[in-house]
């Protein structure tokens, strides 16, 4: 316990330059998404392999994929020991809308208590404080456990090359559970620990009526407005009591036994406050489940993006030759996302006029996950949360989907303990998007104790 | 019937330098909406002033309005001469999608019998014809009528400051009747004349839900996604037989009587041929009506573009905070323009949940308008188009808006000739618009033929 609290001591001297370093790597534009900025994502990589190599890990590498690169690092603990895999992704999210953020996303401005900018909470501050930690404790001598990273660039992709880099890398991936950092708690104050991820399954759903614009006057009314078309299928997607009417979407789903139920109606909620953070008049969703039942364990579908036609200033009188819609579904464990493709299109074949034609483009899907809350790394990660804060984390279901979990469960046989330090409220992958700072720093010791204490 | 002679032969032997001038014209990028543009709308006005003045009309001004301004030319006739106001517009069209034009809109590009540019048919081609048909004639001599020529620069955006011009010039527009040069005809050798428009009412919706947008993950499912609102609102404008729904839509729409509808039913068409014309799988409609009933006679309903959330390549799970819809309707004689905003807003109020919020805004709006088919300057027309084209024209009813034939009716009290050679298939207001290169010649002399009857 003696490296322990020299560590948080040390943590707690280098406070200053911990956020300078935290704000350059905020610096970085590394949305991984947009092919501009492949040169970024690059250099981010650089960034993670220098900063871990500095907190003292043994062996780092940039190791490539098909797309952008895994940083991988290593530190070897006594024969015997456990591995502990930490994982993260260095990538961040577009910025639009990005006339609606107070301070350009790439450049972090503290505000309050808040650090703003893109990436700020989804993750490079979650990671970020996972490596300070290990800075921490290496200066206080060699680790009880082996150590090692994987930080991957597209995860805000859907880390379409991971399976394959996890399958190439098997030996050298092994452990015996995972730490990922991509998690947050339930409020400021609440410290908890996430069980239960969603999946997703992400669509382009294309319908096409002429096969170009065209007049509205001269044609509109005659043939099938494609943008009308889409409307008519999406709005169709739901019933009038919100559940999802894609043939099949439920068959899989995974009861609520009154036991959860029960835990869920314990976490601190309110509709009130749920409301005020979202800034929506009124709460909604399927019915005969409360917000938190919703989010956590129930499967959802949502429209991200649409477009159709002319949407610039003023008014132009075409009659579109198509219309696009981003869709995706969130699914809970049990569900698997290949069937999602296959339901869609049934929805479609069933539903779809023969005035248009449809076509579906599966962008990106991974599994939900359900984990043992009772292991030796769960119990550590519990103290570590109670030291720091004060109080019993909570266990939680989460509405959001690390597709990284199921995978690690599918190829390495291993679980995940979900530890991060982002707020719901923190608006990632919107503007804004923000990281509470006294939770940072909170989460470099809750990482510094929680690393002591899987030695024990 | 010599200076007509003279004339035709004058135009056939000036052909290539009519060409050129027309390419000149295609070249100037004159969108009307777009700020950007606004040196280049100035431009055109000057362009089409030097144009006038070469025709040998006698006295030519660039006119300001609030926006961009009107070219007035006027040449006067005999004393008791009748007097015919030339209406047309120099603005075109945005020409987005821009990726899907095959040459660049603004680099007027021959191919087989077409020219493609934006404003080729739309209507730089039309007023152009007439412009030349004038300078043709006034070679040969004294105009046996007044002319008078009145040329917007904002008829795309829904000419918001004719109107105050109009009243502002009264005494100086005041004639006998307009030639309206925005107007085409049905096929490459079906001379037409249009008798009847449709008016337009034009909005931009916007539904709200969040108040920024939210990770899809951590609270889809939890609040109205407000695109997923806007499709099930513009979903419910149409009832299953393809009837708008706004509340009181049809009140005021004219019954078509058996006599107008055995004359559409005697136009050449065919379902297929406006299949292929569109390329749409089927077509589709107001059911009770046939195609040509349902874009001349009947209000029809529009989605001209819609915008929400992530669109770009690639997936962002956002839930979005806002969606928008352009809405058009599209209006025959008797309806109000001014009612359909308050009809939407019933819609609204009656369909919009809680759980989301909703605005409107009127983009444009004009009136739709039917004209006597029997007055001589339609007969000299009509005698014009069987001269040149070798049969009678047809009379017909036009799907497309042109506000300003009402607005004359209304301010200065009489009636226009819709005289122009713009065909369905063009493809105006979309990517690459063209114009059926014979027909614009035609249309110089046909204008020519009938210039030459009016005096008689």
């Amino acid at each position: 316990m003696n490296g322990c609290n020299n560590a948080i001591a040390f943590a707690r001297e280098n406070r200053e330059r911990f956020l300078n370093e935290y704000r350059a790597f905020l610096r970085i534009e590394s949305i991984s998404t947009l092919a501009e900025h492949r040169q970024d994502v690059a250099r981010t990589a650089q960034w993670v392999a220098d900063q871990l190599h500095l907190a003292g890990v043994a062996h780092v590498a940039i190791m490539p994929t098909a797309g952008h690169p895994v940083v991988y690092g290593e530190t070897k603990g006594p024969a015997g020991a456990p591995t502990m895999l930490v994982y993260g992704h260095y990538d961040v999210q577009p910025v639009d809308p990005v006339d609606e953020w107070v301070s350009p996303p790439f450049e972090p401005e503290v505000r309050g208590d808040y650090i703003y900018a893109r990436g700020a909470s989804d993750m490079k501050g979650q990671i970020f404080a996972s490596i300070k930690a290990v800075e921490a404790l290496s200066k206080q001598g060699p680790f009880p456990f082996t150590l090692k990273y994987l930080i991957e660039g597209e995860e805000e992709i859907g880390s379409p090359n991971l399976g394959a880099f996890i399958d190439e890398h098997h030996d050298l991936l092994q452990c015996d559970f995972v730490c990922n950092c991509d998690a947050g708690i339930h409020a400021p104050d609440v410290p908890a620990i996430t069980y239960a991820l969603r999946g997703l399954a992400y669509f382009e759903l294309e319908v096409r009526g002429a096969e170009k614009d065209l007049h509205s006057g001269l044609f509109g009314g005659s043939i099938h407005n494609p943008a009308q078309a889409l409307c008519e299928l999406i709005a169709g997607m739901h019933d009038a009591d919100g559940h999802v009417t894609l043939p099949g979407f439920y068959d899989k789903v995974r009861a609520l036994d009154a036991e959860e139920r029960a835990a869920i109606a314990r976490l601190p909620y309110s509709d009130e406050e749920w409301k005020a953070m979202t800034g929506a008049p009124a709460l909604w969703g399927e019915k005969g489940f409360n917000t938190l039942e919703r989010i956590g364990a129930r499967p959802t579908l949502e429209v991200n993006g649409m477009l159709s036609g002319f949407t610039g200033e003023g008014s132009k009188t075409v009659l579109p030759a198509k219309a696009m819609a981003k869709i995706s579904t969130r699914l809970v464990a049990d569900q698997e996302p290949g069937d999602v493709h296959d339901q869609l299109c049934a929805y479609l074949k069933r539903h779809c006029p023969p005035t248009v034609t449809w076509e579906v483009r599966e962008l990106t899907h991974g599994k939900g996950a359900i984990m043992d809350r009772k292991t030796p790394a769960m119990k550590a990660a519990s103290n570590a949360l109670e030291t720091v804060f004060g109080k019993e984390p909570i266990f939680k279901r989460e509405g959001g989907s690390v597709p990284i979990v199921a995978m690690l469960q599918d190829k390495l046989g291993v679980d995940s303990v979900m530890l991060g330090f982002a707020l719901p409220s923190d608006g990632i992958h919107g503007p804004n998007e923000k990281q509470y700072l006294p939770n940072f720093l909170r989460g470099i010791e809750t990482y510094i104790h929680f690393m002591s204490g899987l030695g024990a």
